[in-house]
């Protein structure tokens, strides 16, 4: 068969100066000499020395949620997660574009920025019902040529405090929805066991994973995960439950890290942190060390819980690192995988390294090593989807 | 007089749509009708709606140390400030660009993204003597049309751990130098007493400023900057001296963190924060309230000592606001303002506002509010100096 395309002069994370040869949407061949005895016929495309990476993967994002795509509309400031909760139902009335507008605004942004997966939470309440998880389901259709799309059925407003949120994540995951979500069993349903109670048996129910957002500081949060843990086990659902944001997991003494840690490792359950500045955040490394999986993603980007972000996964691998002290080469190129492969398993989606017979999605960037990449977080890439450029310096192309 | 240029339809910070006349490098009005009988052969230039804003400020940078305009050079660990400081010494060696010329390349950046004055630290030890400081003050001839340069002789390696030091930070004011550096009286001299008596006996001699470099932290840097609040008061110095850092402030009780804050408010001792992320920081609103004076730098810019920078002072203000949790329109613009207005006054530069007589230095943003810039961040910016366009889309265009 004759490759559509061969891309000469990129460079593997091993410094390696290579060409892939691509069918249609497939890696055919990639090596120094891969494009020997190619015919000369067979179009070109010259990577210039770029650093060929796998795409990224933003792994917590809020599609529903996102103003992108609208004027710039000031932050409503609420001093307790309730408060906010309550100021962005009331945008949520009035605001003047649909979620299949914003939502879609935002997949062109990230897939012009080379991420090419992501997980968006959708907020399911008794109020907004199944209205906003089915508009990004209508995103898969019609964004999906740039962007794989898995959703997470969030009770945004509690499940237990919003009596009616149960029965409604039961119906949003029958009608699509990837992932059961949670929040906060204390802090916002102030019943642990019946938040935990409620959510799980849905995720039983259908089979499939949980994805939790935890804002419950210190000893409370820590108690929180390791309840977490106990039922992940205890359903069979290793592997499948990711707990966002864990700030406690920041601020515990050795003792209650260690054995938190260790349950976590146990169940298999992981770790999202967008590496935020104003509280404790997730010590990557000591996670890492106890056998913790953990990824970073965005979460909010231009909403009514922040009006910064601009959902460059480089941007975030940086803030990470500046959170974490990160300075080294070997530091940020793992810094990198947290955006990337790491992720994209946790995920459950199949990598696909950059070898032959896989799919023909990555990234291109300006740059030496992953740790240049990094620290310079060029914007002048070149993104490939199944085989074709998709987006250059930022912006899409097709 | 015929105006050179006139500026029409920028935006005022109060939302207001302007136009300003400019003559040769000054402002001569501002204001809806300014532009009202202007000759119609002066040369427009057409704003669009830009937010009009005063040039950023970066008043902790280090011209010496910079790595710009060499090729990507990995981060040496190191795990304390010493061993830091000797790592660094070792690149410096070797490293194939002369400071003009990073220097030089660093100014560029900096002016393309907006910022027309720095202060920047140059180290001062006895092996590199006064060379970099010399190689500092060639930058203020050769890139004094993009970027007005302050300097600080800065004791990197410490005064008494390096004896001889002192003598040569004598010889830097001589020299040019604006300001006498100091660094960790306790954590890298050892002696608070001995070292704070060597810098502010040099700063007292020639009359000028100091900013001292302070990590230590808890009660210790609390101690030490009410040390340097007591001499400061002491020798007449007050609203000549800036702390860098403080990381301190970041680590205290209530009733410490009071009278520290009291002591550098009642001998108008500043306080300059990179709002590192990684370390406690000095809290904005709670010092701000306590009348102590703040900005936020940049600190090291791809050098020895970060591989991380890139010299745009409008992302150093969301780091700032994501370390502080500042997301209303009120807190971005207070933050806005670390980065421009107050770092031009604390660092004694006549600020200038945007009215009829200033000199014509000013920024052009594509936003309605300073929100909506500090979030989100263009690089689209026009960047007037002097009453003439040096830089758009963050290049310069001189």
């Amino acid at each position: 068969m004759t490759p559509s395309l061969v891309v000469e002069n990129a460079r593997t994370e091993a410094g390696e100066i290579a060409s892939l040869i691509l069918n249609n949407d497939r890696i055919a061949a990639i090596g120094p000499n891969a494009a020997a005895g190619i015919d000369p016929a067979v179009p070109r495309f010259d990577a210039a020395g770029g650093l060929l990476c796998l795409p990224f993967v933003d792994g917590h994002i809020h599609l529903d949620k996102t103003l992108i795509g609208l004027p710039f509309i000031p932050h409503i400031p609420g001093d307790t997660v309730a408060r906010r909760i309550e100021a962005e139902k009331s945008l949520r009335r009035t605001v003047a574009l649909p979620v299949e507008a914003r939502g879609g605004a935002l997949l062109e942004k990230l897939a012009a920025y080379g991420t090419l997966f992501v997980r968006s939470h959708v907020d399911i309440d008794t109020e907004v019902g199944l209205k906003g998880l089915e508009a990004v389901l209508s995103l898969k259709q019609s964004h999906g040529h740039l962007v794989d799309i898995q959703t997470v059925a969030f009770p945004q407003s509690g499940v237990l405090r919003d009596p009616g949120t149960a029965g409604l994540l039961d119906a949003a995951i029958a009608a699509g929805a990837d992932l059961v979500g949670g929040l906060d069993p204390a802090g916002i349903d102030n019943d642990v066991t019946g938040h935990l109670d409620a959510i799980f048996s849905v995720a039983a129910k259908y089979g499939v994973g949980l994805d939790i957002h935890l804002h419950d500081g210190g000893a409370l949060g820590a108690f929180e995960l390791r309840q977490i843990a106990d039922r992940t086990a205890a359903l069979g659902l290793k592997g499948k439950v990711v707990v966002s944001h864990a700030f406690c997991l920041g601020e515990l003494d050795d003792a209650e890290f260690g054995r938190t840690a260790a349950a976590l490792a146990r169940s298999g359950v992981a770790i999202m942190t967008s590496a935020p500045g104003a509280v404790p955040m997730p010590p990557v490394k000591r996670l890492s060390a106890a056998g913790v999986r953990l990824f970073c993603a965005n979460d909010n980007i231009r909403d009514a819980w922040s009006p910064f972000g601009n959902g460059d996964m480089l941007e975030r691998v940086g803030i990470l690192c500046d959170r974490q002290d990160f300075r080294s080469d070997e530091d940020l190129a793992a810094a990198f995988r947290l955006a990337t492969q790491a992720p994209a398993e946790i995920l459950g989606r199949p990598v696909e390294p950059l070898q032959a017979g896989s799919r023909a999605d990555f990234v291109i960037l300006p740059a030496a090593s992953l740790a240049e990449a990094v620290a310079a977080r060029p914007l002048d890439r070149i993104v490939f989807r199944g085989g074709t450029i998709i987006a250059r310096g930022g912006r899409l192309v097709i």
